[in-house]
Parts: C-alpha cells; structure tokens; sequence
C-alpha cells in the first residue's frame, strides 16, 4: 500500500459557483487545469477549501464525479467525503472510490461530540467500506473534536487503510509525538499553512494547502528546499509567502481564494452564505501581498 | 410581540427511530404527550436533542409537521431551524412558521468561522423572511462559533424580530452582560443545565433544557422555587437534581435522554451513527441517579 | 472547630505606602477603622490586595502586626501567608497565629508548577505547624496554579485544619462540586466579585471581596438579602453594585481599590512598582460608577 | 552592540543545596565545569532552572558572583534578574551587571496581572539602571503573563538595551511573528526544549536550555547540523533527544536536572520545596532515556 501513499504539494480544489449560485463546472474545470499546470504533487477535491459542508448531495457527487474526469489520473487524488452521519460519510467515500479517487479523507465532523468509542467505529466503518487509503483528518478548528495522538495511533493500528493522518492544530508536537509514538512508521501530512516549513522538517510526507491556486511556484519551492535540504532557501522561500499563507488561513480560505483567483483572471464567483466574499480592504490587502510576491 | 416571549421550562424533543433507523413517529407522540403531561411550559421540537443535525431534510419537514401536529397549541412551540447554509436556515425557518411554530430557534453552525458582517447577515435574512420572533442561540460548544454579548446585542438591536437570547456557554458573566448592557431589556433563556439555578436566580426568563424527558417535576420545582423567592427551597432542589443534569450534559443529551426513556418504558430506539446508545456501565449510572431521585 | 469558621463579608486590607515608598501604618489603621465601620464580619490583612507579594520580609510582618493589633479581636481575622517556599510560608502562619490571627489562608504560589503530590505536602507543612485553622485558596489567576476539585477535598480530608475553601476560578460549578462530592461538609467562600450573588445563592459560607473598602453598604446588603431568602431584593443589589465588582476586578484590586479610597478622602498612596496607579480615565470611570451608588 | 548578541547553546544552572538545605557552592562550581566542557557557547546563572526564585536576596547574590567568578569569562553569561517588584529587579540587575555579567534577562514576573504601560515602564526601568544588553523573557507558563508580539516590539524599540528575546510559549508563529514584523532586525532565542528544532530553523539566534546539564553533545549536535544546513542529520538529532526534552520540560527542571546530574555521579542536592526530588518512577523513566541516548 505504500505507493498509494501521497507526498508533496496536494492542492485543493475550490467550487466555482456562477451569479446564480448554481455549480460552475467549467470554472472548476479551469481551476484544476491551474492547479496542475502549477506543479502540485496531487489534487484533493472538495476539501474544506471546496465548500463540500454547504453542498447539496447531488451537487457534491456532481463536483466530484467531474473533478475526477478532469484530473484523469494526471496526479493522484484525495476526496474529502466527511458528513454528519456515519451512513453519509460511507456513502460518499463508496461514491469516490467508484469514481476512481486514489484516497479520501475523513474528518470527525459531528454536531455532538463524539466519544473516542464513536470516533473508532465511525472510521472503521467507513475504512471497512472502501478499498483504497484513507487519510484521517484532524482540525478541531473546524470539526470541534480534537483527536489526542494517542487516539490516531489506535485508529491507524485498528483500521487497515486508514494509512495517512493530516494534522491541521498547528501545534507541530503533535507531529513530533506520532511520529516518537509510531517509530516514525506513520505517514503524516501539515494542514495548517503557516506551519509548513517546520512540518516539512519534522518529517511530514505532504502539505495539503488551498495555496497552490495562488502561489504554486512559491509552495512548490519550499517543499522542494526542505526534500533537497538547502535549508536557508527553504527559510527564506517560507518567510517570503508566509503572509499570504497566514491570510488566508486566517481569513477563511473559500473566501480568499475565490478572490485570489479572480485577481488573476479566473472567474469562480463567491462562496455560498453565510459565507460572503471578500470585502474591498480584504481584496486590496491580499493583491498586495500577491503583487509583492511575483 | 412581548406576548409572545417564552418562558419557565422549554422542553426538548428528541428523534425517535425505529430498529431499521427510521423515524418512530408514534413514538415521537408518546414523548411529547410526556413532556406536556409533565408540565412544560413550551416544547422545542428538533434542537440538538433531536438529532436534527443528522436528518435528511424530508425527515426532518416530517418530525416538525407531526410535532406542531401533536402539540397543537398546548404550549407555545419553538422550532430549531438551523442549518450549513443561509439558504437552508431560511427555508427551515418558513415552513416552520407556516406550520404554526411560535417561535424558531437559530444557532450559526456554519463549517468555516463567520465573521461577525456574516454572522448578522445570516440572522437578518432569517429575520426578515418570517413574521415569527427568534431565539438568537450561542452554544460554541457544538457550533464553534462564540457570539460576543456585544454582537449578540447588535443583532437583537438591529433584527426586528431576534427577541430572545439563549445562552448556553455556562458562563453566568454573560448573562450579566446581557443584562447590564441592554438595561434589563433583553430576554434571556438558560441552555447549560448545570447552571440553571444561577441562571434563573440572575434573572433567566427561562430554561432551555432535556431534562423534562426524565425528570420534569424537579425541572418545574426548581423554576417555580426561584420564581416566589423560596431561595432555600431552590436551593436543594437543585442540588438535588444536579447530577442528572450534570451527567445528561457531559455524556450527551440525544444518547443519555434516549437511553433514561427507555429505561422508564418509552422505548424510542438509539441515536443515529456516528452517535452509539448509551454503554453498560452508563445505563447503570444514570439508572442509579434516576432511581434516587424518586 | 466549626466556632472558628469565617461567614459573611470578610473584607481585604490594603497596604498604604507613603510618598518615599516606605508604609503608612496610620493610614492603614484609618483604613482598617472604615471597613470595621462598614460592618464587615471578618477582615483578611495583607491577601492579594494587600499586595503581600510586593513586600519585604520586615514590611509583611510589621504590617501584619499593626493589622492585628489594630483590629484587636473586635472582629474574626484571617491572614494571607503564601510565600514562595514552604518554609517562608510556614513561618508566617507561625507568625500570624502568634499575634493572635484567627486562621490564615494559603495559596499555592509557586513558580515551577506543583504536582498534586508537592500542592498537599505544602498544605501539610503549614497546617502541621500552626494550631488555626487554614482557608485553601484557589486562585489560577495569580498562582498559576489551578486545584481540581478532587485535590481540594483531599487536602480537607488529610489535613485537620484546612476547614475552609475560597474559590476565585469564577466557576460556579467548582461550588456545586465542592458542596456535592463533600456531601455539603465543606465550608467554600467567593473569592470572584462578579459571582457574588450566585456564589452566595449556591451556599458559599462567605465573600472575601475588597469591595467593602468602597461600598460596604452594597457588600452587606447583598449578603443580607441572600442569608434571608430576599431574591429580588438580592438580584437588584446585585446588579447595582455590579459594574463596580467587575471593573475593581478586571482592572487589578490594589491599583483601584487605592484610587477609589483617594476619591472618598482617605489618602493611602499608590501601589508599589510594577503596579502603577490608576491613570486619569480609570479614575473618572471609577468616580462615575461610585457616584452613580450613592 | 550587535557583537555582545549571544548565539548558540545557552545553558542554564542549577542551585546545588547541601543536606542542610543551605547553599553548595563547590558542587555548583564542578556542575559550572560540566556545562563548559559539554561545549555550551554561553551560560545563563539563575534561570528558572537555578530556583532563583526561592533564593532569598543574600544567597542569591552568592550565587551569582560565584558563578561569574567560576565562569571567568570563558564564555559570555547572561544573568537572569528577575523579581516580583521593579525595585527589586533594578537592584538585582545592577549587581549582575557589577561583576561583570554579559547580559541580563528579564521576565515580567508579578503577582497581579500587569497591563501594557506596566510592562513597558517596568522593562524601560531595568533597562536605563545598566548599560548591557536585557533579554526580555516571555514565559506566560511561569510568569503568568503573555506579551503579545506587538508589545515586545515596542519594547525593543523603546527601550535601547533591549536587543534580544526568549520565547517560551512554544508556538512558532511568535517567532514567525516577530521575524516578519522587525524585518528580521530582532535577535530572538528559544526557551522551549521540544521546539528546538524547528526554532533553529525558523532563525532562532540560539537555544536557551537546561538541557546540556545531561546531554551537551546531543543539544550541540542540533544546533550545529542546523547551522550548516545539514537538515537531516538535525532531524535524525532532534527526535533522538526529544523524549529527554520533553520530560525535563514537563516535569520540572529543577527536578529533573539534578536528578539526571545524581545519575551522572554529581551530587547537587534536591529543589527546595515545595518542590519535591524526582520521585523513583521518574528516577527510573529518566535513567532509561539517558541510557537510551548514550
């Protein structure tokens, strides 16, 4: 199973709506071929970034059933299929699979908390389910469940394909303690922005990141200095892009980069409400930071 | 409109599902003919006690007609309407209100973090669709998004129709807050069952709470001991009463409300996965305290 | 023992510095008079307020004297003797029994944090080497140091003389705890102004508040109204006085509680560096709020 | 000014006692001689490692001229002066500075909670009393008070000597914050042993430890992989040491460092209480992890 594992730059895929707030494939198509043409490493449709929570169902299979025609194999790809209830989560992770994604990701969502019993059994039936990897996703951010190491560890020892943790606290001890509590034998991947430099040293095999629809030399660049240890470059690469990384992040990331690529000439129109797009001292305050990184 | 402002005791329902995961509506009945019966002064169909997070949206159009069916006016009614999307929420809200709903109740679940231009927008386009009052609700417990008294005073000024404030962070500062800020003008209602006591005592108009399900006549005497100043009284019967309340919060109101129904002859099946029934040793727990407190 | 234990307001000193930095004893026996004629029932030399902290060995022990002798048994007194290490801590326990103190109190400063095993030893020592009872005082906010609920009750049931408990957490539900896993047997008292009516509502045996060097008057009849079952009259007292407890709190007790006795003709000084005294707008905010009690 | 910026492995001190719990000053000497053949660059005499804050004045004192006499400029020294009043911290500053400290460092310890004029005022007192450089020192986790970024900048801009920083938060973007901010004109240090690896990274001028105490040529070994880009030969270093890294740290330095320096046949006594020796099961944890590293 080892060469399905991922590594390196895995860019996410925003969800392009048109001025009637109904799906714009061929805006998403465009974003892909962007996205690829910048380098990355793997695509990971319909993550956070692609608004996947505030989809329909039929919208969602839409947009990954033509995000998997699109990217065609070119780079291998990692579908977000988290939902509320274990049955709908196993039903979208059995859907992209059919479909042909390389792996999913799975991230605790609930509306309750769940116990460290619920969060077992929810991974293992869906791990159960499919056949290909699945990378377990940690962001008590957004989920509201904060899965201690100890916790992935058992999910990773118990459920077969569940191969690959993304750890998104942005607390880099996480990573130091799964990779001392698993001698180094679990793959893990940053999902936290302004964390990348030192993930990537610590060890980490990816950096799952909206950033490349924007930035993808820059990302690219870094990931590259640390594979190649040319340590001062890869500081000041990091250093370089590291306000546009925290932005964006911090500003919410369907938002910013569906300004960004505007800015540059790829209508994808505004995330879904409640979200709204960016404001005008928003949109100035990210051209600034991307016109002093060309 | 102050006519038509809750208070005392606002029981919540839960969901029913049968043994094939269904909806139980029958049973559905018999739980709200239990809580009436057991002297509530309004009924909240569908809040997080009714798993409304993890039901298809004909499910839930379904429990909230049959809810406002069966009450039909007994008590006042106020419908939990919140959804992912601006949109969604909207739609909830006015079939609710074309059904006969009270009031509606509106959370800011949302998946990424909302600003606070976000976080009004979506109250005043709730607001504005519906002619009924709503309860704004702060819970960033299961939300994630925590609502300054500030910004909640902001929406209640400037949304017409946002008239009551459910507080449910366990902080009793904010409920001063509240009322400081606003001169004693805003309504607030209880959502932390172990804070009841103190909530009312400062001033709460109401309790929002699952409680009623098992143990109503604790729930009313409390809120009545408040309620003619029999401090002593209010006293014990909280303390009482409190390890229900503690341990219903803490291990999760859609599994412990189910599993104490059960276990008092109302079989209402388990909640939906990732959300497992109430284990051994936790049934035998809340057994224990049910049983001392008759 | 139970003669000994502390009820009601239990009112701080302030230590008053002269011009050149050195202490103002008169001032402090003037000081002292208002709070006795502000008919507190006990009174705390040298706690937090007293900005014991900041003083030398010979300062603390001069003014603990003069503090004592001053108050001279016409009412109960109880004195802060934290220090640093055990044994500076034991030595003003046995310093403060000698000159006839009450009890004292003991928090568990440190400047490495303390493991339970360390936390209950230091107790130990101190209660071991004095024959008046001890009040444990738990206050993460300056002590860094915050004992569950768990410790607390182990240290009252190992050590004799530690009978009583102030809680400054600001959670309430510390004192459900305290009073349900003590089955009511130990004595806890408010350390937290904002949460004085619903502490005192809860059971809480008394309020060690710096308050009544202000606004005794309010201290006391809040306190009244709740010992007599008056809850409206104690929830408007209570709110009134409200603005005042939060900002002497928020805004630190020696540097406003020193402003405020200068507004009200009694000159104290201000307090020692690194502390430095209330700037022009913290006085016109605090003369407005006293004004508008009078 | 920039040739007095200390660089590199910066090792703290413990405080031997004898028996009698009085000050050991020959075993300080001998621990002094370990750190300066373990090859540390500086050492800093009176950390929080060296218990300075149980040390009454007159001991403290003994300590730190016998350490600059033993040290004798062998290497640069960087004299931690830190008390509860700014009096007090002036004094201690002076002194250090009298017997020929390279440095002083400075953390805003207090009692109450200080504001940002406080902090300001206090660093800007210490810094116009000497005429060598300050350190300013943030650790929220024993000072009890957190400067945020903004503060420490505008600190290093008023105040002249002050042209270094420790960070002991433990999270990165401080330091990411601070480089970006200051345009990477701001020395900063890093005073968490678990973040060593990537602090160096992200251009941390040195690393700040108790560490080399036990394991000299591993810390060393760290640094200089990082500083002549070697990254995995850092990595590989780092994951080797973090296990001892994190234990020191969580358990208490003083702690654990004289018990790891007992095992290595010095004798420096046990920490003053309240703290407590490392008991045996934390003898025997720290025994296996510095056989483990031999």
């Amino acid at each position: 199973m080892s060469s399905t594992i991922l590594h390196g730059i895995i860019g996410y895929t925003i969800t392009p709506f048109g001025s009637d707030g109904t799906l714009d494939l061929p805006a998403l198509g465009r974003s892909i071929e962007r996205l690829l043409a910048g380098g990355v490493h793997a695509i990971a449709p319909l993550g956070s970034t692609g608004e996947g929570a505030y989809l329909s169902d039929p919208e969602w299979d839409a947009v990954v059933e033509f995000s998997l025609k699109t990217i065609a194999g070119r780079v291998p790809t990692i579908v977000s299929v988290s939902d509320l209830t274990t049955a709908r989560t196993v039903r979208r992770a059995r859907f992209a699979e059919r479909l042909g994604a390389t792996a999913v990701m799975v991230l605790p969502v609930s509306y309750w908390k769940l116990n460290e019993a619920e969060i077992l059994a929810h991974y293992r039936a869906v791990g159960e389910a499919i056949g290909i990897p699945v990378m377990l996703y940690n962001n008590p951010g957004t989920s509201g469940t904060d899965l201690p190491v100890e916790l992935i560890l058992r999910i990773v020892n118990e459920v077969e394909n569940v191969t690959m943790v993304k750890e998104s606290t942005g607390d880099i001890q996480r990573m130091h303690r799964l990779r001392l509590l698993s001698d180094g034998q679990v793959a893990f991947y940053n999902g936290c922005n302004p964390l990348a430099l030192e993930a990537l040293v610590a060890g980490a095999k990816g950096w799952c990141t909206a950033a490349p629809n924007l930035i993808p030399e820059h990302n690219r660049a870094l990931y590259e200095a640390v594979q190649e240890g040319r340590m001062e470059d890869a500081r000041e690469s990091f250093y370089r892009q590291l306000a546009v990384l925290d932005y964006i992040t911090r500003r919410g990331l369907p938002t910013t980069i569906k300004a960004g690529l505007r800015m540059t000439g790829l209508e994808v129109g505004v995330p879904r409400l409640p979200l709204q797009e960016l404001d005008g001292d928003g949109q100035r305050y990210l051209q600034g930071l991307l016109t002093a990184l060309q």
